[in-house]
C-alpha cells in the first residue's frame, strides 16, 4: 500500500481526489491537510463521503507529509511552489494539481502570474502530467505537474494533427466551454448560482493563464511555435469542459478519422467517437475519459474537433491519479474505472 | 456467473441497470430487449456506455429471456404483468422495476390504474422489493416488485416511528420533491428542459399512484390502516428525491435520533445523519444510499423527517440490483459501492 | 414626480427596485447608495440596466437621502433600524425591504436576531407591508416594513382560512421551496452554482427568522395564537417561492374555492387558479403576482394550498413598490404591470 | 388599432408574441389559431398569461385571418409557404417567424430543406426581417421573413467588419451557443430536461439550415461570396444565444471599437459594450437587445466578436414585432421596452 497525503483537501479537486483514492486498491490515505478546517472530519465537510473516508483535516505538517510516499497538492496557485521542494528533497513524490509547475519558462510564468516563481530550479525537472504525451517520463518523475482542464481538452484534440504537421499552427482557435466547478469552491459573487444559472458568457478573452500552457504543449509537439486564439466560456453546468477546436488543414487528403483512431488506439482514457458524432460533456461525467469527434464541415479546409472531458476528473483529480498510477506501477486504470453518470 | 436479461432497456432505469450491472462481478449481461431499437448497439443509444457494454438491443424473445436466470423489467406500466408469468413458469426469477406487482389488492390496483390486472394470481406471491423491510422474503422470491422512488424515500423515513407506534397514523404528510428523470425518458412536453428549468410545481395533488403503494407499506408496519397526504413536486434537478415528512408524535419522551440510528444500524444503504443535519439530494447522487435526518422543531409535537435518495438508484435500478444480490446470494453491496458524485 | 432614493442598491433586491422604478411613470430616481461601490455607475455594476438607469452609486449621505420624498432600504439586516429614524424625522417616508421593522415585539425580535433593536420606538408605528392585509394603513404610513418572501407566500395562502376560523391554527405546516436568489448576492460557498445546482435540501428546520414573522401575521388574523411548523428548502431555481401549505379543516362543508376567489376578487396581484390547478413558480416570474390553488386531496380534512410568488418581486422589490404606490397615491399597479417571463 | 392574427400560437415564439403584443398600445389581438388546441383558452394553455390575454385558440380560418391587417406566422417550417400567399393576395401584411421565406434562392432552399418551395414566386419579394440591415424595405413590405436566431446574433456581429471590407470573408467562424427553447416546444427526447441539463454538446456540425441564411446575409453586405464555418451548440439555458465570432483582419490599423459604436449608434436594439467587456446572455433576457463586444486578443490579427441575444425575442418574436412596428408606422420600440430580467 502506498501511503498518500493530500495538501489542501477542502475544494472540489480535493473532494474528487478523496472520491477516487478512497476506492484505490493500492492506496492508504494518511494525511489530509487544511489550515482552515484542521480538526474537522472530512466527511463532515463533504457529507457525500460519509462511510467512505475516515480522515480528519490536519494543519499542514512537514513531517507528516514527508512520511508519505506520494503527496497530491490540490491547492490554489502559489502554494506547491513553496512547499513541494522540501518534500521532494525528503524523497516524497509529488503530484501537483495546481498550475505552479506547468510552465517550463520562469519568464513566461512571471509574465502570466505577475510574480517570481518560488522554486524555478524544479521547473526543468517537473514532468507535465499529460500521460497521452509524457507517459514514460511520468513513470520516473519525482514531480508531476498535472495538466490543466482546458489544456487537456484542447491538446488531446489538436495533437494528432500537429504531431503530423497537418494543420496551420498559426491560426488555431480553441473555443472552450466550462462548467462552473472549474472556478473552484471559493466564495465569489461570479460563481453564485443566481449569477451563473440560465446564462452564458465568454471571459478572459484578452488573455487567460491556460493559453501559455496550451501553446507550450502544442509547440512541443510541433516543429515550430504555435499560435492559438483561446476563448473560454462560463456555462451553466456543474462539471464538464467542451473544447470546440478549429484549424486550417494543410493537407486535405488525409483520413482524419483513421488518424485519430490510430493515435489513441492504446489510450485507456481517450475515446475517438465514430465519424459524424458529437460528444456530450455528460457522456464523461465523473469519469477520466476524453471523448473526441473529428469533423470537416462541407468538406472545406477547416477542421472542427470536438473534445469533451470532466474538468474535475480528466481535467484535474483523475489525471493526477492516472499519473500516480504510472509513477507507482499500478494499472493505469486503477480507481478510474467508474462508469460515467448519465443522466 | 448469473446470466441476466433486461426487458426495456432504453429508458433511464434501463441505462442505470446497465451502468450498475456492467461492473457487477457475478453478472453476465446476456439479453437486452427493445422492440423499437432492435438491432442497435446499446452504446450507440447510450454513448456514455461506450467501452462498458457490448450488447445490442433485440426484439423481446421469450426463449432468449427464458434462458436467463434473472430478468429485470425496466418497462412502462402494464408490460411485466403480461410477460413475467411465462418467464417465472420457466424458472426465471424476475425483478420488476415497474409498478405492476407492487399493489397486493387487485381491486386497489384497478381503482388507481383504471384497468384489470393481467396476472392477479401473482400479486400475493410477489415480494415488495424494499430490503429494509423484506430482506428475507426477497432472498427466496421468484418475483420481486422493486419499491418505487417516492415510496422508498417516504417509507424509510416513517417506518421507525410507525413500527414503534410513536406517531399518529391518520395525519401523516409527505411533501416530496423529485428530479425530472423520474418522469422517464419519454418525449413529453411537460418534461422539456424549457418547461422544467428554473421553475417548480406540485402535481397530482388530487391523487398519485404512489399513494396507495406508500399507504400499503406503512399499514403493513402499523397496527391499523394508515392515512397519508402525499404531495409530489417536480423540481429542476436531473436526479434526486427529497421527502419532507411530517407527523404528530404520540409520545414525546423518546430519543428519536437513537431510535433511527438503532433501526438502521445494520442497513448498508441507510445513513442516519447526525442530529441537526439536512441531507442534500446530491449527497446520494449515483449511489444506492438513503440519507435521513430527524428533527423536532421547537420541541413541539410535530416531527419532521428529511429523507433523500437518488430516484434512479435507490428509487429504481439500485434497489433492483440490491434485491437481485439478495436473491442470488451476492454481497448486498455488489455493484452498488460507487461513491456519490459531488459536485 | 416623486424623488426617490435607494439605500444599498448593489444586491438582487436593489437591482429589482431599479428595474421596476426605472419604468415608473411617477418616479425620479435621485440617489442610489453603496459604500463599497461609490463612484461606480449602476449600469457598470448591473450591465442589464445599460440604457435604462443613468445613476452612479454614492456613499450614504443623510442630506441627499433626506431630500428625497421616499427612500427604499434594500440593505442587509440591521442597517435600516439605525438609519431610518433620522430620515423619518426629516419627513422622508421609508419603505424597508429588510426584516428590521417586521416584528412588532422587541423581545421576540431579540430572541430571533440575537441583539437589541436599535429603534424599538418605531416598531409600533411601522406598518407591515402586505397590502392584501394592510392596504389602508400603508397608504398613511411613514414607515413600511415590506413583508418577507416566505411570509408573503405563506400568509396569502393561509389567510382566507384563518380569517374565517376554518382551520386548526395549532397544526399548520408550511413546506416552502425557494430559489437561490433568496440568499442574496453575497459571496457564500453555500450559494455557489456548483453547490446548489442539481440538488435540493431543507435548511433551518430548527428555526428560521421568517417563522415569527409568519406566526405574527397569522395570529393577527386569528382569534388566538397560531402555531406553525415551517420548513424552508433551497432549490435549484434562480427566482421563485413555492409554498405548499397544510392545515386541518374544522369545517368541511365550506366551498373553499369560492371562499378564496371571494377573498381575493379585488386584489390586483393575487390570482386564485381554477380548481384542480397547480401553479408553477415560472408563471409569476418577474411579476408581482401570487398565484394560489386550493386542494382537498381525497376529500379528507387536510387542506393543501399551493402558493407561488417571485421572491424578488412580490417577495421583495415589487411588494415594496406596491406599498410605495399606495403611499403616494399612484395606481397600485404602476410599474408592476410586466407580463411574467415564460419560458 | 391594428387588428392582428397569429397563426400557430402554441409554441414558444407564439407565447412570446402574445406576451409582447398584449402590451402593444396599437394592437388588437383578434385571431389566434391552433388546429390542435382549437377551443381552448390561450391562458389555459399558457397560465402565465392569465389576466393578460383574453383569446381562445381557433382552427385556422382564411376569412378570419384575412380580416386582420397583419398576421404573424409562428409555425413550424413549411406552413407559411402554403398559407401566406392567399392572405397577401387579400391585402394582409404577413410577418413570418419561420424560415420559409428567408432564403431567396429556391434551389438553395431545396438543397437545405429537401423539398420544393410552395410559393417560390414570393421569395424575391419577401423582405429579410433584420431591421439593422433592411429597415426601409421592411417599412413597405407585404411579406417579411423575420431573421432567425443564430443568423441575427452572427450577422450583427460580423456586419460592421464585412461592410467595410476589413475581414477575410473566406475563413469566418461562428461558434454559437443556444438555450434549449430554440428547439421549440415539441415533445422530443433530445430536448428533455434530463437530457439537456448539466451537459453541453455541439450539433449539426456537418451542416445546419441557418448556415445558408447567414452566408446569404453576409454575402449581401460583402463584395463577394462569404464562407462561414458554423458550429451550433446546445447549452443548458432556457433562453439565450451567444455567438463567438472569429475572423482574420485584413487591416489592423482600424479602431474596431469606434467602428462598431458608429455602425450601431442609432440602432435602438444594438448595444456595443465598452472595450474589454463580455456580454452575458442574461443581460438581454426577455428583451429585444443584441449586446456586442469587440476583442483582438494579444493584438494579433484574429478578431473575436461576442454577440448575445434572447433567441425568443431579438431572435424571433421581438424581431417580428420590431418589423411590425416599422411596417405600421409605430415607434420601433413599441411593446419592446421591457427591461431585461436579471437575475
Amino acid at each position: 500500500m502506498i501511503e498518500v497525503g493530500i495538501v489542501g483537501g477542502t475544494g472540489y479537486t480535493g473532494a474528487e481526489l478523496l472520491r477516487l483514492l478512497s476506492v484505490h486498491p493500492g492506496v492508504r490515505l494518511k494525511v489530509l491537510t487544511s489550515r482552515a478546517e484542521a480538526g474537522k472530519r472530512a466527511d463532515a465537510w463533504f457529507p457525500h463521503l460519509r462511510g467512505r473516508v475516515d480522515l480528519s483535516f490536519t494543519a499542514p505538517d512537514d513531517d507528516a507529509l514527508a512520511a508519505c510516499q506520494a503527496v497530491f497538492f490540490a491547492t490554489p496557485h502559489a502554494t506547491s511552489m513553496r512547499l513541494a521542494p522540501a518534500l521532494i528533497d525528503r524523497g516524497v513524490r509529488v503530484i501537483d494539481l495546481s498550475a505552479d509547475y506547468r510552465i517550463r519558462d520562469a519568464a513566461v510564468f512571471k509574465r502570466w502570474y505577475a510574480h517570481d516563481h518560488a522554486s524555478p530550479e524544479l521547473l526543468a525537472e517537473a514532468v507535465y502530467g499529460l500521460p497521452e504525451v509524457n507517459r514514460e517520463a511520468i513513470r520516473g518523475a519525482r514531480l508531476v505537474a498535472a495538466a490543466g482542464c482546458y489544456p487537456t481538452a484542447t491538446q488531446l484534440g489538436f495533437l494528432p494533427l500537429i504531431e503530423n504537421g497537418l494543420i496551420d499552427t498559426q491560426t488555431l482557435i480553441a473555443d472552450c466551454k466550462s462548467g462552473v466547478s472549474g472556478a473552484g469552491r471559493e466564495a465569489k459573487v461570479g460563481s453564485l448560482f443566481a449569477e451563473c444559472a440560465d446564462t452564458l458568457m465568454a471571459y478572459g478573452v484578452a488573455g487567460h493563464r491556460h493559453l501559455p500552457e496550451i501553446e507550450q504543449g502544442l509547440t512541443r509537439a510541433s516543429t515550430g511555435p504555435v499560435k492559438l486564439t483561446f476563448v473560454p466560456h462560463l456555462t451553466p453546468m456543474i462539471r464538464g469542459i467542451h473544447a470546440t477546436l478549429y484549424g486550417r488543414l494543410l493537407n486535405k487528403d488525409v483520413d482524419l478519422q483513421a488518424l485519430f483512431e490510430a493515435r489513441y488506439r492504446d489510450e485507456p482514457f481517450v475515446d475517438v467517437l465514430p465519424a459524424g458524432a458529437h460528444p456530450e460533456t455528460r457522456s464523461v461525467r465523473g469519469s477520466n475519459l476524453c471523448r473526441i469527434a473529428v469533423h470537416r464541415p462541407q468538406g472545406a479546409d477547416t477542421v472542427v474537433l470536438l473534445s469533451a472531458i470532466d474538468n474535475l476528473v480528466k481535467g484535474a483529480a483523475g489525471q493526477a491519479v492516472q499519473c500516480f498510477n504510472l509513477m507507482f506501477g499500478f494499472d493505469e486504470r486503477a480507481a478510474l474505472d467508474g462508469v460515467p453518470l448519465v443522466p
